[in-house]
């Protein structure tokens, strides 16, 4: 504890161009040692500011992390987990080998250590979640979502789906693969014509509008990102899609009566404290047979988001435990009808985004510059080997109120229509 | 609270002949209402012992609760959950009218009211519900399942299922639908021929024949029920099934490794407090790409089950929320891939078994006695009351462990065979 705390007091020194000499001094080199041992003992090396190469792991590492200078070292072993995103996205750290090898191999080596517990620690001394209180919220929000509309277009699909997609067939394409997602969280709902659904947290809109297209329900959908409302309206109107209200408000605010509610992708920003105020909003609109569908990044056991991910790319998100999503449903006794875990479904999605932000790299960084494109590199990648290493789950839950008894005998119906007969077309 | 303390010290003088007068008293005629309203006011009324009907509802009631003596009426303001119940099998009480729909309307009309918190009160100062230490698991058991195969055969399938059933129609026969629901957990499991898998309260082997026999691989089935394991045994030998071994011990003593791990209807009898424990003996048991399989009776919001059930029939039960659950899963970072509330097939089985056990209850009578009879009728007619209501529910969790990637992309799979292609024959 002493020594983290002295390092963490060298710190306004770094970062700074100083002239320090080249040499690497014995507890520089064990605190290099220390990062990997914190990490799992990964198959990787750090490479020093003089060329030194520092492994814990036998045979030949799958990437090298180069450290370019000094500050750098200091800086990692106080919160990895922050630091390296930043250092990685300005250039301070270079990595040789696949990126995303390198987040695999550490993601893989860093679950059922010491080490977790360790950075987990750190993770709480050096960083404080933001708030999602009614004026947080707006800020948080627009910090990722107003980024750019042009910017999403060149990655996401054509429906602008920046959720985890469903591939019934994992050779399915994403086009084909987000509207199977929209299209099974309509399934879940069961929506009947005429019905009235409340969106809380929609995106740039595509699955209200295939709602109202293709079911004849008449939607109501919220977002407080001002980019992505004005999105979405232009799109209902051009499609002509007219029984689709986008409304930019909080979801705090919604009025009126629903027969069903859904969700996909809002939790992770709501915070875990507005839980029980979720329920009761969900309480408030749904009529005695509404049903509603919760669609989110999970996780199996409680912990903050990756620290850096939560500082620079989603600020005050935190992706719930199953436990913690009852703060929602218990206290008005709705009922948890099916729960799905569709994690390797995120996976594949991220490896498409990925595949594609790659194809536009220079697009990218004309917009932004070079540490945008880099830090959104790392972003996917982590969150890629997040999945895939079962660090992050993505939960479907499905509920009612506890007194419903309209409900369908099993799930069979949500698997009439799958199998390979999704197009690329929208249904 | 000075009230209901001076009631409870005059009860060691009810129950006994006394020769009290028929006279009813203004405070007694108080304490019939206080009843009603304590139960939210369910359109039925109490017969008090002069004749007298007390009812606080409007219009005719869809029952009368008949109280021969004035003792019923101490008791049941004491405890009604409790003492209703032991009225009612010695004939302390009469219903006239449908008992089904007497207790139906109890338990809407008790839904969220301010009676449920109090008759909650009442229980936890009224009743302690058993442990279930390994000492203290074997007795509990041995009360409820140990009475008698051949009562349970009379109304049982043929697979003797003490479970809840699968419908995936609902005019399926109970024979269909046990073995659907047998069929089912294993799809969910996706049991592949020569994998090993280890069944904790196996009942009477029905799923363990089943899994070896159609499935082709080898179990080892634990249960503490003595009469249960030599049926199970019996059975399979003159089946000619040979690759089950069931086993008398507790499943805190399984040892083995495991590609599978089940539990159908034994979560009830483990206790919150041994959950964690359960978590250990999974990760033991378990390999790494190992399944897993829970079912069993739950509740929307955390409660203690009706308290005349868990003295009088199940002693020691108590149905778990989803995040009570948790405790098993989190600790060893289980991954919950698939939860489904199957609530309204339980209904379903237990419309069956009352059916036939009220088909055979001359028969049960000479097995037992008249108040056998009753109260065995009350607990299934209640318990098709609680899950008609919402008041339990019914979940099915399948998990694995957090770092397996080796997952089914969809739940397709488990709805291929599906769809009323079952026959009463076993597949």
């Amino acid at each position: 504890m002493k020594k983290t705390r002295a390092v963490a007091l060298d710190i306004p020194n770094i970062g700074t161009h100083h002239p320090a000499s080249q040499q690497v001094f014995a507890w520089e080199r064990w605190l290099a040692h220390q990062i990997l041992v914190l990490l799992g003992r990964p198959p990787v090396s750090l490479v020093l500011w003089n060329g030194e190469e520092i492994a814990v792991a036998q045979g030949k590492p799958v990437a090298r992390i180069v450290l370019r200078r000094r500050a750098a070292l200091y800086r990692l072993i106080t919160h990895p987990d922050l630091h390296f995103g930043d250092l990685y996205s300005t250039g301070g750290i270079e990595v040789e080998g696949e990126l995303g090898e390198l987040l695999d191999s550490v993601y893989h080596s860093s679950r059922s250590t010491e080490g977790a517990a360790v950075r987990h620690w750190q993770s709480r001394i050096f960083t404080r979640p933001r708030s999602n209180g009614l004026g947080d919220s707006s800020g948080n929000i627009h910090h990722h979502y107003d980024l750019s509309n042009d910017f999403y277009a060149l990655w996401l699909d054509r429906e602008m789906q920046y959720t985890c997609a469903y591939f019934p067939t994992p050779a399915m394409t994403l086009e084909a693969a987000q509207i199977a997602k929209i299209d099974l969280v309509c399934r879940k709902l069961q929506l009947r014509p005429g019905e009235r659904v409340v969106e809380v947290g929609c995106g740039w809109g595509g699955l209200a509008r295939h709602m109202a297209r293709r079911y004849g329900v008449h939607v109501r959908s919220y977002n407080i990102s001002h980019e992505q409302i004005l999105y979405a309206r232009a799109r209902a109107r051009s499609e002509g899609v007219d029984n689709v209200a986008y409304i930019e408000d909080d979801y705090r605010n919604i009025t009126g009566q629903y027969d069903a509610f859904v969700s996909v992708g809002m939790l992770e920003h709501v915070g875990v404290e507005h839980y029980r105020g979720l329920g009761e909003v969900m309480h408030r609109a749904l009529t005695p047979e509404g049903r509603g569908l919760i669609h989110t990044i999970g996780r199996n056991r409680s912990a903050p988001l990756n620290a850096w991910i939560e500082r620079r790319i989603f600020p005050g998100a935190r992706p719930p435990t199953l436990r913690e999503m009852m703060d929602i449903f218990e206290p008005r006794e709705f009922s948890v009808l099916d729960v799905e875990n569709l994690r390797l479904h995120y996976a594949k999605t991220l490896e498409h985004w990925l595949a594609r932000f790659d194809q536009h790299t220079s697009a990218v960084e004309s917009m932004f510059d070079r540490n945008f494109v880099r830090a959104w590199r790392l972003y996917l990648a982590g969150s890629l080997a997040a999945f895939n290493s079962g660090t992050l789950q993505l939960f479907q839950v499905v509920f009612t109120r506890g007194t419903n008894n309209r409900l369908p005998w099993s799930r069979a119906h949500l698997y009439q229509s799958e199998g390979g007969g999704h197009s690329d077309q929208p249904l």
